[in-house]
């Protein structure tokens, strides 16, 4: 079974995109045939300057190292590195119907978000279409959030098998991702960018000490007992420690004479302890350069293996060789 | 100077294509680095038959060659036989402002005459643009119809060097064919599919003399003089012959005691000798299929190394590395 996931390097990854997604993503790789991409065609749409830009698919190419994505068993590339996935977009791109991209939420929200209305925000379905479609991926991870474009996947995936009357793309299936772990930001709303309450899954032990103090609390007296079930504190918590650990925090939490510093303490703690290795396993990373960009190299020519056989396949359909004159 | 045009197979070539566009294309060869691809891609959006779309590719390339485009003066080339093209729509695509392509007619009147709303025949000025700047192409001969799709290609080129701060893009100009040569078809009316009044370039001659024998004249009687300039007969004659004989058949019009049926058969002979030599080559052509197919792959291999060179300078120019990782 193939398991497919893009990742957006528009920026740092956060303690949000790590328990919502990036961690289930990772341990996927123990079960199926995963391909990972760093989805930097996408971002093209936002990221517009050359600097951030080569720093983000850096960046995003070391954290997903380092958080544990093993290149012998998850093939990890970059998008751009694919090319066979831009002609299959423009193959796809005559099958879609423009009603199909005008009803897509994604767009909709960006521009209410006051993006600029442009064609890659408006195509970006038949891209993804094309990233999932290209490597006959079975299964695709997904936020709620995403479930309508593996939607419109599967809606061009069977139009054009249908049109050519032929079985070129194989159907994927939403994996959807389960957001019971809610990560509390800094101001106790959900963590996300847009809310500016993120913690850095990388920042310095000082930033992060800093950030974790800041999370916000009620006024309670030290001595009287505490909620656990309403503190952003213990939300987050609960997301790095096992069971008898949360039991414990709970309990001191609600026998009061405890403070929040203390409290944040103990969470500030817990978080190093559980990004340790990532933490060293990242700064080894970064001294080699080479290293990194070896493994994003074989990991692109595995995938574009994939991707040509599904492009000739795609190709032969319409009417075209199966593969380039000059291949 | 570069000068590049695309020639979409979407059916048989008619005398209309002929003189407004194909010859003027060709006479280019002679004074400019011409590079002439055969827009399949394009095709796509309304050709969904794979027999159809093959047989509609290979006889575009046998056409040309056989109207005198020669390979060892011009590229002659299939779009879809250089992928650089589809990656550079991508890039084009996220600098494209939904507002440009909205405006555009070419989509209107497609819609309007019925065909459905696609974002293929929505995006096609993007491809468009990538087809034209992939080639650093200066020159761009158009008809009236298309003069647009060259200005948005400047506009998306543009944008895309001001967003990059980057001179990646030459700007193109459109070089309008001159419409003078208005060629009627057999009603009289504009020669054009659309008018189902078409006299394709190589039917056989039966069916050739079958249709100029059809062409549309008056009712005047064989022994009264008759008008030649609103005559299409000799509308179509003009095309063909020079001066002398030009003058030499409007006198006999003029003169009266020639009929109708006797300007159709000098029509005729005329046209079948002027495409006598086409005619033949052609049929030699068809006859060696590999030598299409090897001055086609010389093509495509001679456009990919331009439009590698340029699809670097603008992934460079986006952050991304020169070249991919696996080329």
């Amino acid at each position: 079974m193939r398991v497919l996931s893009g990742i957006q390097p528009t920026g740092r990854f956060h303690l949000g995109n790590y328990f919502g997604a990036i961690r289930q993503y990772i341990a996927l790789q123990n079960n199926e045939q995963a391909f990972y991409f760093i989805a930097d065609l996408h971002a093209l749409t936002t990221v517009r300057n050359p600097e951030d830009f080569r720093a983000n698919v850096r960046d995003a190419a070391l954290d997903l190292l380092a958080l544990g994505l093993q290149p012998d068993q998850a093939t990890l590339f970059r998008q751009s590195d694919v090319p066979e996935v831009t002609e299959l977009t423009w193959l796809l791109m005559t099958v879609t119907q423009m009603s199909l991209l005008e009803k897509c939420h994604a767009y909709k929200d960006k521009i209410a978000k006051g993006l600029p209305a442009d064609a890659g925000l408006f195509t970006y379905p038949v891209l993804m279409a094309a990233d999932i479609l290209a490597y006959d991926s079975d299964l695709v991870p997904v936020g709620q959030d995403q479930i309508q474009h593996v939607e419109v996947t599967r809606d061009l995936a069977q139009r054009f098998n249908h049109i050519y009357d032929t079985e070129v793309f194989v159907l994927p299936k939403s994996h959807v991702l389960e957001s019971t772990a809610k990560v509390p930001g800094t101001d106790g709303e959900k963590m996300s960018k847009s809310y500016n309450n993120t913690i850095g899954l990388f920042e310095s032990p000082k930033k992060m000490r800093k950030k974790f103090m800041s999370v916000k609390t009620d006024s309670t007296p030290v001595e009287d007992p505490k909620n656990p079930e309403t503190c952003a504190v213990f939300g987050l918590y609960k997301l790095f420690a096992d069971e008898t650990e949360q039991k414990a925090l709970a309990e001191r939490y609600r026998a009061g004479g405890m403070g929040y510093g203390e409290a944040k303490q103990t969470l500030y703690d817990k978080a190093m302890e559980h990004f340790a290795e990532a933490r060293s396993r990242r700064e080894e990373l970064e001294a080699n350069p080479d290293e990194v960009e070896d493994i994003l190299r074989a990991g692109a020519a595995k995938a574009r293996v994939k991707a040509q056989e599904v492009l000739s396949r795609a190709r032969e359909a319409c009417g075209m060789s199966a593969r380039h004159a000059n291949d």
